[in-house]
């Protein structure tokens, strides 16, 4: 299979498309999703995922929602419109950057109080593809920053899918591969398979052989022998939401590859764009944890692997105490310790 | 399924029965060999894994080879019985009771210089099946040590499959498990996934039911969440090779869950008969470490997860440095700090 872009969602005429990241990388399936409780299925069901691709996917949801709002006057929208922030907001309670997308298309209704319905119609589904080509920048200047940290010939480890498929396109972490790769084609990645979903044996991979960077699949547990034998330099991951104080919630395991960077003395970045910081969240403890179906543990390919009593616990995220964390790269830099106080900075920045 | 015992290896009248580990849970599967090359072939295809039982179907192998020895004269039934010696001891190379059982099998030849050859032949057989029985009394002998470093109540950690299925019978990690649980029904196991092979999910979880042992599934993944948010008293692991310093080979992963473990203060055991210390080897860097088929990490039950071009990394083991290490628990006692000494003495015992 060989798809020229690997952009994830986008419009086509009033439909919203969305590449199935569940059938990936052996079947090339794109769901055209024409009402918002579509795109919300698609976000649950995890056929789009990555907290700046679910934040894209929320705002061409509004759209699509506020395109078949039939109020006639502008506050009857206005009310409806609300209803229908609130029920795209939960679709998926980890990731940052959904809420932030609804708050930033809600934006738009508050900045234009006398805009009419169709003109309001229109302005949101602007903002929607905005959000979506603004993350694309975000994530090329992500690149920028964050190649500085990758040392010549680097073995980089990755985990989980943090690349053009969990982004508008191109990447966070990923991203900050593709351009340490576009400077330097001697680096090499390690790529964690990223139990239970399976994000980097699938997703990653497939990013990784489209662009043709030298790598290797490894299950999660052979990371901690790679690290202890000198045979990683660095450490990039993304991140679902970070806290004021750079706490940060991202993939289930991401925790545990940090601590063992740690150990093993190796420097371990997050990258992620401004919109996964959670100012209002003081530390990482206050993050929503979303808790999965156990069948993710005890089913593959919809097939039982574990015995049929057997309970099991699915929490999709954990949280990295920003002690662990070298820096985290942003479009508007590499912010490093003290977190809190360059948090709030760059948070300030145009 | 219900098997009365677990028991994974037994002699039927002439052939050695061995439970087929890759089907279970879902499938009760008895493997009938009757050349030692089935049973070469079971270890190297892991139908039987565990280092302690790999070394029981290593004896019984040299007994199914023994019997088929046609020389007349026991000079050329040795020199026949020592090339079959190193084809057995070459079929698995990280674990360290293979190789322990193929010697004390052989010993047998050597400490019987003037027996003819149906002696040795009835001699050979009755030490495999003498090295089964010992090991089950060895596993209830670690559990009763065990037992003793597992609090009221604990929450315990366990990974792979060290248990019944891995042993003889009853398991190390899991027999201090199951002995701690007779004595405190309260207890509650945390069993790791085990990524590639599964055998938590799989060969753990099912023990765990079996024995009505309270517990949850988690991928690997979760271990450092739940260490993190204090939810684990205690880890308790099994082994395959401890080389002379108390460095630990023992599936992938382990090693990662001790530095988990260490950077959360949780205490962490090996738990292993005194036949899977290897005193020749100084410390863990100088042990083999199986690379088994990348297959493995790529595809799931025969069908392909990553794309097709993906080159893959599958180490089976990793080491724990001894320090990371809170003691390990063998038939004679907890043996600490400082290990070298006290696994010296561990081993004159009788």
């Amino acid at each position: 299979m060989a798809r020229r872009s690997l952009q994830p969602i986008y419009w086509d005429g009033d439909a919203v498309m969305i590449v199935d990241q569940r059938v990936l990388p052996h079947k090339d399936k794109v769901l055209r999703c024409t009402t918002p409780r579509q795109v919300i299925q698609a976000i649950k069901k995890m056929a789009i995922r990555g907290a700046p691709a679910v934040g894209i996917a929320g705002a061409m949801a509004l759209a699509l929602g506020a395109q078949s709002i039939t109020a006639a006057d502008p506050k009857t929208f206005r009310r409806k419109f609300v209803g229908l922030c609130d029920r795209v907001r939960a679709a998926r309670p980890t990731g940052n950057n959904l809420g932030w997308a609804v708050e930033a298309v809600y934006s738009v209704a508050v900045e234009n109080p006398d805009a009419d319905v169709p003109t309001l119609q229109r302005l949101i589904r602007e903002k929607s593809q905005q959000i979506l080509e603004e993350d694309i920048a975000i994530n090329r200047a992500i690149g920028r920053w964050g190649r500085q940290v990758i040392p010549k010939g680097a073995r980089i480890l990755t985990y989980c899918n943090a690349g053009a498929l969990a982004t508008g396109d191109y990447g966070t972490a990923l991203g900050v591969i593709r351009a340490a790769f576009e400077a330097d084609p001697t680096v090499h990645v390690t790529c964690c398979e990223t139990r239970p979903f399976l994000q980097g044996s699938r997703l990653t991979a497939y990013e990784l052989l489209h662009e043709g960077i030298p790598s290797t699949l490894i299950t999660d547990n052979a990371a901690g022998s790679l690290m202890q034998q000198g045979k990683i330099d660095v450490v990039v991951v993304g991140a679902d939401r970070i806290a004021a104080n750079g706490d940060t919630a991202n993939k289930i395991g991401t925790y545990t590859l940090a601590a063992l960077a740690r150990a093993n003395g190796i420097p371990f970045y997050v990258a992620a764009p401004r919109s996964t910081i959670d100012p209002t969240i003081a530390n990482g403890s206050a993050i929503p944890i979303e808790e999965r179906d156990p069948k993710e543990v005890t089913h593959f390919n919809g097939r039982r692997v574990a015995p049929k009593e057997m309970a099991a616990h699915n929490p999709a995220f954990d949280v990295t105490p920003n002690k662990l964390i070298t820096g985290i790269i942003t479009e508007v830099g590499i912010l490093k310790r003290p977190y809190r106080k360059n948090i709030r900075q760059a948070l300030e920045q145009a």
